[in-house]
């Protein structure tokens, strides 16, 4: 495929991942060998995207589980300190509890640590080939969803270098490129840390999608202008009454779409789906450092002295989703009941 | 008053601008003393903000006539020249064209061109005195209508730098916070050229304002989650039917006050009201470079080869206006007719 990017590499030993804080200036890899290296390179967003972050996290519970095993330690312990190490780099993200969850799954059935070290190694491998399975479902049926000739609007980066596969919203909008239905597609800055400027600018480029970088305020005037007909997203987290939680400025596309009358589709995986999430009031929302408002990169952008309010995330109420576009289909609004019909048995118990 | 700032100064031989382009790091005065000179700093963005564009179009349009007197020239022409240099250097801010008609009223009666140049010095003088008694009288009215405690939100800079005097939106929130009645007003950094926080943090850090600075993307989850009392902007024209153009953003935070059930009101002098054009369809909107979305400063964002879209301002329909605050009183919604009949003879015919 053009323009293929492997972001999440794993080759039984290491994790590797290209530094997105570096993109677009430089590509330079980082092998992550332990728990913590994996959770530092989460934290600081050297990986990023709800699915992307799952894969890290089953990597670092596979790569805690080999030193557990190699050093005689006690499994379970060192899981449980794994798990808690991981859980506590980014709240929102649901895709991250699911991936522990899987871990343990896997963990619990095994024989030994060695063979509990193993069998996530083989975790790790089956969730990767898996989740770009996944993305190419989800970009068959969002690209359907299009009409043709269709601009589009998207947030933030939601390509393979959010998912280590082909990625959601933007696996989306790449097929639909590819099925020659796409005209353009309009790509928000996503301040504070710029993933749609840095990030899907690279990835559209690489794959030869026509595009246009707008500032995350011009969205809602491109929409009431009549330049755009469907906005397409991704999550971070779907609430059980169908409630999403995504890149701060998402809840702005939500209303504009809405108000003008063209569709808002959330593209994300049944990992994204929580059903032990009542609605998107129960969700706890990252708050990150000001220094991701004050400054650009190395520039200062405020006066010395200047307070700052950083969230992370927004919620999109439901009832303004058009439909969640998913890898076992399309669920059209209301989103919240059928989401869970669909996810059924997909979804595995909330990790505690 | 605290924390005063008087970025435009007129010693009736020179515009003194405080370069806003240097702010918040840099206090660095420009003294224009030709009108090629005042029309450079108003298309870098030196001066900007809607009425100190026409301060400085007036003042423009002064040296213009002093310049034709010393050298002997005909003034009808030095000013047709002048008039429309300075006309064609930021198209959606009307007070500029505002501001040419009454130079232009006040050269037609002078006896001959060094009257007319003396006339225009102290029209510059006169404009700078009533935009202060005006822009403290909209603060006044406006101060009036926020509840005790108020969390407001504000986008852009709408202060002192933007009028020249005491601000239009930041002027009310000034006013609230001398009155006692301000919890706190959140900023929008106000992207791409920040001056939000570049600007009105550094104007806000002066008068002692209680702040926060946020992405221009969270704007509209506050005002969802009931963090915010009311929005208060400026504007750069308002239609003869209300509609309201200002800096790009305005209307997702006008569709978020209307969807979330808090008013959203506009700031600005009558100068800002255009009976010439019927609607916000109308009004053309000004595109500027894209380097200022591909950089920020001199932190280059995007990856070479992007394409750009950087409309400078939007358009809020009348319908999402709760109302417009003027130094005449508050129109209230439908406020199209009613700023009519409030404007009557203080809004001259239009500059063609």
């Amino acid at each position: 495929m053009a323009g293929a990017i492997q972001p999440l590499r794993w080759d039984g030993e290491a994790l590797l991942l290209l530094d997105q804080t570096r993109l677009p200036h430089e590509e330079r890899w980082l092998r992550c060998v332990t728990v913590e290296e994996v959770a530092a390179a989460i934290r600081e967003m050297r990986v990023r995207g709800a699915p992307a972050i799952g894969l890290a996290a089953a990597a670092g519970m596979a790569l805690a589980a080999a030193e557990a095993a190699r050093e005689g330690r006690d499994l379970a312990e060192a899981l449980q300190q794994a798990g808690s190490t991981l859980g506590a780099t980014r709240p929102t993200a649901v895709n991250l509890y699911w991936a522990l969850d899987r871990a343990w799954e896997v963990a619990r059935t095994a024989h030994d640590p060695r063979d509990a070290a193993e069998r996530l190694r083989r975790l790790v491998a089956e969730l990767l080939d898996r989740q770009r399975e996944s993305d190419l479902a989800i970009a068959e049926h969002g690209a359907a969803l299009l009409p043709p000739g269709a601009r589009v609007l998207t947030h933030c980066n939601t390509g393979a270098l959010a998912t280590g596969g082909y990625g959601t919203a933007l696996g989306i909008v790449r097929r639909a490129h590819e099925l020659g239905k796409l005209a353009i597609v309009y790509v928000d800055e996503s301040r504070p840390r710029l993933q749609g400027a840095r990030l899907t600018a690279w990835e559209l480029l690489r794959a030869g999608v026509p595009f246009r970088l707008i500032v995350d305020a011009a969205a809602s005037s491109l929409i009431a202008r009549g330049m755009v007909d469907a906005v397409v997203v991704g999550a971070d987290r779907i609430a059980a009454n169908g409630d999403v939680a995504n890149k701060i400025g998402t809840l702005a596309l939500a209303l504009a779409a809405s108000r003008y009358g063209i569709p808002f589709f959330v593209a994300a995986p049944l990992s994204t789906f929580d059903p032990a999430t009542p609605s998107g009031a129960s969700i706890e929302i990252e708050e990150r450092d000001a220094e991701e408002v004050l400054y650009v990169g190395k520039e200062r952008v405020a006066p010395e002295g200047s307070a700052v309010f950083n969230p992370a995330f927004d919620v999109t109420p439901a009832a303004l989703v058009t439909a969640i576009v998913t890898e076992a289909g399309v669920v059209s609004s209301p989103v919240g009941e059928r989401l869970h019909a669909l996810a059924g048995e997909l979804v595995p118990r909330r990790h505690s």
